[in-house]
């Protein structure tokens, strides 16, 4: 194992307390377990609290993206592992300023679990909830069963597009709503070509081959829809839009944004290849681009790889992803 | 080889198209080959023009950097290979505006070489020019011969105090003393865990072994001060601050920008952990931080590995580096 860590019983405590240091300004934490995230800043009365929660391993998911125009709060579990629920309902009543909490998470069963108990809790103390789940990777489910498919990186538009319905001072319901219409309208898919190491375990937990990329693989190393040969940027650009294509009608004159996400250890120009390819294939569709994000947004620690994420656009969704946004991961203030 | 790319020979073409495709709204490229890119927006008449240049492979160094409150222009070459003289010539005579330009540039031997002759060329045609070498990486050399040291990610900072000090309509020679001052105050060194791979070579030129992490190794693998067993995320911090220290007098009570650049597949996580320690050794030294940089600003592809940089702050210089600046991969508006 080579990660330039210390006690791996500490990974989370110690990044943690890396980004207080670093950022104390603007977040801080809630318990001395730093698992516990929210915003310095205090939110204006009556706005919509947004939090989420999730394992730790994903940086800048989850939590840097606490901050203005985004997330109130986030939860975070050790590497690869849901938050309890007891941390998650902290979460949520340190981010209700009086007009509820939405709470926005990936689709897998611990977060889950957590998530449904922590709501209950809150409620008996009077804190309305809406949640809402992420389920942007195609790969991981057919479309007839499409509410079993997990979340990955689709999760930072759901956030952005919360974070600015909630900053517009709308009600929790039409913060909800207009977040499940982002998500109705976003796809996600990746390929990897490497493993991540787990500091606990300290070896990788799944494999893949030498000249081997897998189509589809998940962002804990979940298996993929097949194992292929290696392949070109041109030709994983063309696999990850046929298949999200296929799943989400787009149509000529349509706008959308793409991310183009590296999981890790991904060079920024490979990425910026990829989305060559990607823009060329829209552009043949008669479908444009507002606002690519290409960088690293959702990663697997030091997993290579990349996934692309499609989200179509609307007039009222365009007008809440280009509002303003500043968190020290994410910054956006339409340039 | 495992890398998301094409025919190797279109690699810099191809990313490069995929940035114009991505932020051509703020970008273009002056010449077919894609070699020089400048800002599409008009600079204010009498700004002095800031431009850089290098090799390729080390995104978002050195055209990521091009944007407001930063560089006017910059030259590109192959991966770790530097662009000719003619090209540099020509991404100087696009960034003069009327008040002459600053060549800021790594302290390589190519890069130096063409530079030379480019600023002899644009000369005869009226255009004055102040050269700037960064040389930051104390492991590329000892302190008596400091000038042969060459230029890591402390020209991230170059570059941002050069920008900021021409956005305020400076003089040449002032914008040029400014950069000369924070490059005094300038000090870098980085560990490599693993190598990187140039496409059009397909394997990795150099080496690092299973168990080992290399000490002051450069950023295209230029061997470093020695060869150490894997070291932890504390003994990392403390070994490249001690070497930074004993290099540039700092005392109680000094302000210091700090950098923690991921070299490409190096997580968040542990850039942050490295960050924690840096930053408690700072503060047991009564020096703090301001503006702390921890992210990928200065990369080798897919090498895994991590500098610290530091640059020790006056009133001037703090003024310099809080001052806004947006390029499609550095965004600062002081929140």
């Amino acid at each position: 194992m080579k990660k330039i860590i210390n006690e791996p019983g500490r990974f989370v405590e110690e990044f943690m307390e890396g980004i207080l240091l670093a950022y104390g300004d603007r977040v801080q934490c809630l318990d001395p377990e730093k698992r516990v995230l929210v915003r310095k800043q205090t939110a204006p009365k009556g706005k919509v609290g947004i939090v989420t929660a999730g394992g730790s391993g994903h940086l800048p998911v989850f939590l840097g993206y606490v901050g203005e125009g985004l997330l109130d709060g986030c939860t975070v579990g050790n590497v690869f592992a849901s938050p309890s629920a007891n941390k998650m309902a902290d979460t949520i009543k340190a981010c209700d300023f009086g007009s509820g909490v939405l709470c926005l998470f990936g689709n897998y069963g611990g977060d889950r679990m957590n998530l449904e108990l922590a709501c209950e809790t809150v409620e008996f103390e009077g804190i309305k909830t809406r949640k809402v789940l992420v389920k942007d990777d195609v790969a991981s489910s057919p479309k007839e069963s499409a509410d079993k498919r997990r979340g990955v990186a689709g999760l930072v538009y759901a956030y952005k597009i919360a974070g600015a319905a909630a900053a517009a001072m709308k009600s929790l319901d039409a913060v909800a709503d207009l977040t499940q219409k982002a998500l109705d309208n976003t796809r996600s898919m990746g390929v990897a070509l490497s493993a991540c190491i787990v500091p606990e375990v300290g070896k990788a937990t799944f494999h893949v081959g030498e000249n081997q990329i897998e189509v589809g693989m998940g962002i804990h190393g979940e298996p993929g829809i097949e194992v292929h040969e290696m392949m070109s940027a041109d030709q994983v650009a063309q696999t990850l839009l046929d298949k999200i294509v296929a799943d989400m009608p787009l149509a000529k004159g349509d706008e959308v944004s793409v991310m183009i996400n590296g999981l890790g250890a991904t060079p920024l120009e490979e990425l910026l290849i990829v989305y060559r390819k990607v823009a060329l294939l829209l552009q043949d569709k008669g479908i444009s681009i507002y606002m690519p994000h290409i960088g690293e947004f959702a990663t697997s620690m030091e997993m290579a790889g990349l996934s692309l994420t499609v989200l179509k656009l609307d007039a009222e969704l365009k007008e809440l992803l280009r509002a303003p946004a500043s968190t020290p991961f994410y910054t956006n203030h339409n340039k």
